[in-house]
């Protein structure tokens, strides 16, 4: 596997920070990302134009995007639920958008109080608008290898979903392990499935840790061809949903699991440790990246 | 894979107990071998024959193995470092004994005071009198996937001191990533040399996640045909030569891994993670795994 490269979709800014209890201040978030671009991550969802009403953590992301200085050959980008959202991040100067839909019914009436269907169907004004603009669309799919709801979810259910995402116009479907409940051979019963129908290099993976099984879940996916994953800089944040979820896989681990695979990041990983470090410093509790605490001895 | 079925050693009260700080009343240990060998294991290492005044938690292995009701099928083993150890092991009535070495000489030097050769040439005494009383010898390798003093350890260098244990008599021989520094692409690399040279199925694993790899380096092994893999409930113990480290991979994670590729593992998960809960109450920490910390709801 010499020679090859993986892409960190570092997600802790917004996915981590939302899910953190209570708002932080505009200098932080700013040091965090400008941090992790130093760290040589290339793509960087920095924030969300949802209504604050629903993610107060968020409500500063224009301000964000206003303040942060960028680096050349970075992505930063952002959450848009509808098209209020998308114009936002359009004038913010966001690089890149992303919509989310569920592979489970259940949790899509209860995540966003709409049926799976619907949502899709709320997400054609952005897909036209950012079409319009030129501005590329991620799709994040939740729930891929489990519902907290419905348990089991359907390979099938999830390679419906990630299609209409990429028809509608989405370049890349992210599949979501919400719960964390997934493992490497759900994992490759769900590639065995969307890969008959799919590119690898239409897919990445975000791997929840909750059940400790995210890295092995990610190893699966690289095995099978995926070269860009989502991760979280000292596994920043979770899903509100899971029960005791550690949530987010810490982008540290990944880059050392990575990097040992033979694959080329280009991540500095002492400096995204150091990220890491300033961050968790500043929440007041320890990180949640082990390379990061086995670097640091103890 | 499915019908496939995988061996977990248990390693928490010898391996786990020994590195955890104080000793421990009979009672207590007695309990979670008990537990242990209810929730399904079948391996068990429960205690270690060894000079009391290097390991003191240890002192008390001939009372554990006294007092202690065995459960049909299941195999209670013991660490034996010499014939001494290996007598006193015999009298107690383990069902098999284990001895170790290093890959690496510094860590040989420092951890045990002599030389690979001259360890090796210490068990001979050792597997003489096993085999003579008909005893099963497990070896333990340890640095396979790194040393905290010399860095890398070439597989070649691993091949060696596993042939060496096998010869001598092992029926098997666990290889231990005792700094936990070792990845996947690591494993795979010792693997594809150990294979050329032995069976996958005189091979065990024995990976500590103190870099959050355990996992993915234990799905890296069983895709190469391992199928016994050491594991300590609750994660109890670790090295105390690797900083920081976390230690032991827990083995409600593995046994969730593993069932997850369609394994059978033969363990109750349920019971099991009751076992790491009371074992981890006792010493008034959480314990390590997450399968078992997501299961309880926080």
């Amino acid at each position: 596997m010499s020679n090859d490269r993986a892409t960190l979709i570092e997600v802790g800014p917004r996915d981590g920070l939302q899910n953190e209890p209570g708002e932080l201040p505009l200098a932080v978030k700013q040091q965090l990302v400008e941090d992790l671009a130093g760290a040589g991550l290339t793509v960087i969802e920095a924030g969300s134009f949802v209504n604050p009403k629903w993610v107060p953590q968020m409500a500063d992301s224009e301000a964000l995007f206003a303040a942060m200085t960028r680096k050349a050959g970075v992505r930063y980008t952002a959450l848009t639920p509808n098209l209020r959202g998308f114009e936002r991040a359009l004038t913010a100067g966001a690089d890149e958008v992303a919509v989310f839909a569920a592979a489970s019914e259940s949790f899509s009436q209860k995540n966003i109080n709409c049926s799976i269907t619907e949502s899709l169907a709320r997400f054609q004004p952005v897909m036209a608008a950012a079409a319009a603009a030129g501005m590329p669309v991620r799709g994040y799919v939740s729930c891929v290898l489990g519902c907290p709801y419905e348990g089991t979810v359907a390979p099938a259910a999830v390679a419906q979903v990630t299609g209409d995402l990429l028809e509608l116009g989405c370049y890349e479907v992210s599949l979501g392990d919400t719960i964390g409940t997934g493992t490497a051979g759900g994992m490759r019963a769900l590639l065995a499935e969307l890969l008959g129908a799919f590119n690898a290099a239409q897919l990445a993976v975000h791997c929840h840790d909750t059940y400790g099984q995210a890295l092995a879940n990610i190893l699966a996916a690289v095995d099978r061809g995926i070269r860009r994953i989502d991760a979280s800089v000292a596994g920043l944040g979770g899903c509100p949903y899971a029960p005791g979820a550690s949530g987010n896989v810490a982008t540290e681990d990944v880059v050392y699991l990575l990097e040992g695979l033979g694959l080329d990041t280009g991540v500095d990983l002492d400096r995204l440790i150091a990220a890491g470090k300033r961050i968790s410093d500043f929440l007041g509790r320890p990180g949640g990246s082990k390379v990061a605490r086995a670097r640091s001895g103890g």
